[in-house]
């Protein structure tokens, strides 16, 4: 049998391979709580859970290399034994395009649904990017209408705040890829064969945080010189282009109307452009029928994300707080979600247009990110240990079984010891176990005068005894609460007693 | 981009690999409202949560065949960049005992832990057999204590009724490894070199249920021919030692008591089936001592379970009532879970060995047998769907996401309606969604005399009302019920009424 120790001694490493980690009981009871509010926020939106399985056909998740018979290198593939290419899901959204198109006629349209699970990345992990990780996201598919895109937007904020980020110290941005399209086209660069210029002016404009307006610049035109002396070949515009997308990039204003008459000024002469313009009009409208500020939900032209798939509007969900960054330095908490509208993914599997948005949060990261506000959804010391019955006389073990059952039967956790060692490291593992009170029935106790009792040991005035105590009349006093007999009978009470006192 | 639509109209078929399902709303909070209540039953036993991923590397999970450097055929696996192979779990117990193995010294020992999630098995999936499922496991590593076997089938009864199975309709069954051991020794069959005819013996009592002692004696002597005329090669074992074994097979009785007796004299003359004895005598006192009774609890020679890599008592959580099978005839439910004691599994990475036990729930099983049971931890129907606000004029969105947003604040369910379609469409949209009202505003309601109101739609009425009423009245007082118009300062309170109504 191949799970045997191996008769040669040989033993096998336990290790991970790399990017993938366990979680402990206080991350994974922290994670649920916080999955629940998320959950329960979604509810009361409409929407409804379904899950899919983790192994999809790698055609139906869209991930086959193009032109290629082999799968993307950046998801975990393997051939079924009927030869076909089997995936582990790389996101949520492919998997639900999958299973809106294998249900079409059985579901209610709009179809608004949420789906939490694990994910999977072939690629190199690094501090917190894991090759398994979680998402939550929410999807509206089957409307075309921008109030499904508003809604995300108020959602996503409305369930940051329900999970204790303070209003101020999160935004969600809102941009639309039909406004880029605007910009590109009022750049000369609408074309099909300009596909690689645009792509090369998007990069330019996400760097924009770091590199500011005269990096941009030199990046929009022949090229940038790093302080490295790296040299980056740039987009080769003429100013009058460069100065469209710059315009483009500085449209962006604390207030919505404002940052509206800039970007109809940028796109006046693209269709397109001015359509994702008026989008963007009637969501910021809806966003704030929905009872959302400027300071929850705004307009944001630099947000560029996901550009790929997105078909109009796009949001993300960004923490502006700082924490600590690797060297030390307060950096911007960042993005944990984001997402945008997708009409052409279901597509992949109909011979009709099937319009829909999502949203999707990153949910290590937005725990993380609560654990940084101290969120009282995440925070707080580990749960108290269960209640330990000491084995101290073997032939007792019923008995002390017995004990335990009482206890468990009131409703305390409590549990026997089941080691070989002796008192004093049975007392240590409840330590260990941050258990608050201990159980102790040796033969002096089982055999007393006035029938069987118990010590009962209450382990964190025990502690506090250990680290001594300036006043005499103080210490006697903790020191007898801090251990005590009571009689058989009386175990339960005792132990809800000294439990109550730490609770 | 590989996720767009193909520009050529090819559309990709959406269908999921077989023996992969996905799973609805119903399902899901059904599922979750389960496992809830287990964790909580593990948590009062001293059992904490700890998670490990779903990708293992396939010598940590011992899953290499034998001899050859590929991985067993049963389980998903492929290979990391740097050419070392990955799999799927198979099961929860290998990831824990590397899990264990990895984190030896900070872990408390005893170690208690629970785990529940998704394994996966690439196997003929089959009715009820699935490529990916759920278990929800419990395990002790490092106690040698037969008080942890004993734990685990406690806890195991205690569960089963927490979550509605009443007692008698399930027996967690015990039976000890050692005690086979003795009976193959008692039957001249202890030498290594009879392997072979061991696990001949072990198939052949597994098959008493079906077969009968006839049938069983066959294959233990010289062989069975079934009604087909296919023969099957006994194990060909003389009359004194097929009578050790078939007295094995009748050793067990409706009490622990008798059984041991039995038992005992059966593996006289083995001092490891002694061993095993005692261990089952020990088992059964602690289960008394637990509060359990042999109608919960009971030692069973007939439990021959998963043997490859148990080393001590075994146990299996069996429902004795029927439900209807495959065939419309009425079969007994059978096992939902089951474990046992497995002291080499950790050894694999020691040089030393670390005794475990450990109980093993199929969640979909158990999942199917509180349906069967009627639980109500898993039956009732669709929870109310949302309260869907119909949209009537397209330019009053911002007024609908107004409304919408107030029943929301209010804690209660509400949409928007996000499709394209009119009122009769939408009112079947929200029939879908089963909600129980619907909110509509038209331009005769917006601008009423008195001020705006909004039609309160109750749906449940209004099926009611649609399939005809015997009694004029009646009739009458329902319509009026079923809509009615309240000024939109009301809005709330009238919803709130209407939900009242059908909860």
């Amino acid at each position: 049998m191949s799970t045997d120790a191996p008769a040669n001694n040989e033993t096998v490493k336990p290790r991970l391979p790399r990017g993938l980690i366990d979680r402990g009981p206080l991350d994974l009871a922290a994670t649920d709580r916080m999955l629940s509010a998320i959950r329960e926020n979604y509810a009361l939106y409409g929407f409804e859970a379904v899950e899919t399985p983790l192994i999809e056909y790698t055609d139906a998740l869209g991930k086959f290399l193009p032109d290629l018979d082999r799968p993307n290198e950046g998801v975990f593939s393997f051939k079924d034994d009927d030869e076909a290419w089997l995936s582990l899901r790389y996101d949520l959204t492919a998997p639900l395009a999958r299973y809106v198109a294998q249900n079409y006629d059985a579901l209610p349209k709009p179809y608004r649904s949420f789906r939490v699970g694990q994910v999977f990345r072939n690629e190199k992990p690094g501090p917190g990017r894991f090759r398994q990780f979680m998402q939550f996201d929410a999807d509206t598919v089957g409307s075309a209408s921008v109030a499904a895109d508003a809604e995300m937007c108020v959602m996503a904020a409305v369930t940051l705040e329900k999970l204790g980020i303070p209003r101020g110290d999160y935004r969600v941005k809102v941009n639309n890829r039909k406004v880029l399209d605007g910009v590109m086209e009022a750049a000369g660069l609408g074309a099909p064969d300009q596909a690689g210029r645009r792509l090369t002016v998007l990069r330019a404009i996400d760097k924009l945080d770091r590199l500011g307006p005269n990096g941009v610049r030199a990046l929009l035109g022949s090229g940038r010189r790093d302080e490295s002396g790296d040299f980056t070949k740039g987009a080769g515009l003429d100013e009058a282009a460069i100065a469209t997308i710059l315009a483009f990039t500085e449209a962006g204003t604390d207030t919505n109307d404002a940052t509206l008459v800039n970007l109809a000024e940028v796109v006046a002469g693209s269709a397109r452009g001015q359509e994702g313009v008026a989008e963007l009009r009637e969501i910021a409208a809806l966003v704030v029928a929905a009872g959302c500020g400027e300071d929850q939900v705004i307009l944001d032209p630099s947000v560029v994300r996901g550009l790929e798939y997105y078909t109009g509007p796009v949001f993300e969900a960004d923490l502006t707080f700082t924490v600590q960054g690797e060297d030390g330095k307060p950096v911007r908490f960042g993005s944990v979600g984001g997402g945008g509208r997708y009409d052409g993914l279901v597509a992949r599997f109909r011979n009709e247009p099937v319009p829909a948005t999502g949203f999707s949060i990153g949910v290590s990261r937005l725990f993380a990110a609560l654990k940084a506000v101290g969120s009282p959804i995440v925070v707080g010391g580990p749960a108290a240990g269960p209640v330990v019955v000491l084995v101290l006389d073997k032939d007792q073990l019923p008995h002390y079984q017995g004990l335990v059952t009482r206890l468990r039967e009131a409703g305390v956790r409590a549990e026997l010891y089941l080691g070989q060692s002796g008192m004093n490291a049975q007392l240590k593992y409840a330590d260990k176990r941050a258990s608050v009170c201990a159980v102790i029935q040796g033969s002096n106790e089982r055999q007393a005068e006035g029938g069987a009792t118990v010590m009962i040991r209450d382990l964190v005035l025990g502690a506090e005894l250990a680290k001594g105590s300036k006043d005499r009349d103080d210490y006697l006093d903790l020191r007898q609460k801090a251990q005590f007999p009571v009689l058989e009978a009386d175990l339960v009470t005792a132990v809800q007693e000294v439990l109550a006192r730490h609770a």
